[in-house]
């Protein structure tokens, strides 16, 4: 039996979440029946973040523990053979060490999310980013957004939901860019809470429109409390980009050929 | 009645192509049909390019006549309020001289073609680019594609269907880039021949695959025959980007607001 890292790219569109669901389709279904369907094995896959559904990933990793003598090279091709048609693709496959765990192991997870900042509906991003008619200020929310980094108490921009045992988080980076009608957020922290990036996206978004100031944003961060949020971005605005591990990164560029 | 510019955005995917069809939906229908919705009025779009199946379009100009009170910005709203759900935006609309004609005056055109050089399935792209898994030589396409620019007889990259008078064309630009896994070919000139650039980077590809080299695209430029074409490249890989006129320039980045 060998550990496989596994590194995903999938649109979330059609999926209840990563994550394996009673109530409809997840990510983690598919990519266990694909292997199933290809080795007979049934496996439970570990995977370095959980996302909502409709969320997408272009560097997703997982983890799987499988018994096979095919190449790094044609298990790739057997498992993305075997998801079809499922908008999801294997990028990159490794071999680790038994004791190696995609959620456990995971030091820094990296966050994008797309809007698309314009009146005109979206036509090939459909469903792919969040459009706002309105014009934001970029440079105003990347501004607003230095005062969310650092360590904090994130209780405001966490899920009812979220299981995480404490709402302090360490956030690294959160930078907001406009190239043209398109405004990009990157976060990165060694962890997030449940709807942590949206709802930071949510209220930064408000900024852009000139409803909130710098105070604002402080405020809701300092009232640790969920109703002081000002909105949660949709989900099919974000992609999970990347998860780092201390030996190596696992970037979607990379691949097993 | 007044001459109006449209700038227009599509994903190709759903239609038998731009231009109005018997035999299946086309973009100038849909666009034709949004107009009349809101106005009453039947127009006739005219466009600076032909597109077929499948081809999709970020910049296509296109005009129509219409008598209406609204401002440029109520008239964009409600013609792209009427395309829902098609997948089609309007990203622009400028008034124009009665004699002023999106294809007569028109002087340049752009295209853009999109290859994704892995084996892994396309997740978010699919039907937006060319997928080809084995590995191209980016480089030795671009020093092909000079070959091919210039003053030249296209026949061998032109469609049998052709209506073009002459398949004597200037290709002004025909430039091949990697940016990691993706190859962008973009082409320019002031009229292309039906699948010209479809059938030219399908020999581009074949030189990238090592499968040709420069000898043999002379060698199929020079036969004119269109029996000496290695590949016509599919059409979702493939967008038009620019229409230009010699006073301004329509480009997909600007926007009435």
């Amino acid at each position: 039996m060998t550990r496989y890292a596994l590194t995903l790219e999938f649109d979330g569109g059609p999926f209840m979440g990563l994550q394996r669901q009673d109530h409809g389709p997840s990510v983690q279904q598919a990519v266990e029946d694909a292997v199933q369907e290809f080795s007979g094995q049934q496996v439970r896959m570990q995977s370095a973040g959980r996302t909502d559904a409709g969320v997408h990933a272009c560097g997703m990793v997982s983890h799987i523990d499988l018994e096979t003598h095919l190449s790094l090279f044609r298990m790739r091709e057997a498992i993305n053979a075997c998801l079809r048609p499922h908008p999801i693709a294997v990028t990159q496959i490794e071999m680790k060490p038994d004791d190696w765990h995609a959620r456990f192991d995971c030091t820094a997870r990296s966050y994008l999310y797309k809007i698309c900042n314009r009146r005109a509906p979206l036509t090939f991003d459909r469903g792919k980013a969040w459009q706002i008619p309105q014009e934001l200020d970029a440079a105003a929310m990347h501004d607003a957004a230095q005062l969310l980094t650092g360590l904090h108490d994130f209780t405001t921009f966490r899920s009812v939901n979220c299981q995480s045992q404490s709402p302090v988080k360490t956030l690294d980076l959160l930078d907001v860019r406009r190239n043209d009608e398109w405004i990009y957020v990157k976060a990165e922290a060694r962890s997030f809470l449940h709807h942590q990036v949206r709802s930071m996206v949510g209220c930064l978004a408000y900024v852009g429109m000139g409803r909130w100031d710098n105070a604002r944003i402080s405020a809701a961060l300092e009232a640790k409390d969920r109703q002081a949020l000002g909105l949660n971005a949709p989900p099919h605005g974000l992609y999970f980009v990347k998860a780092s591990y201390p030996e190596t990164e696992h970037q979607s560029q990379e691949s097993t050929q």
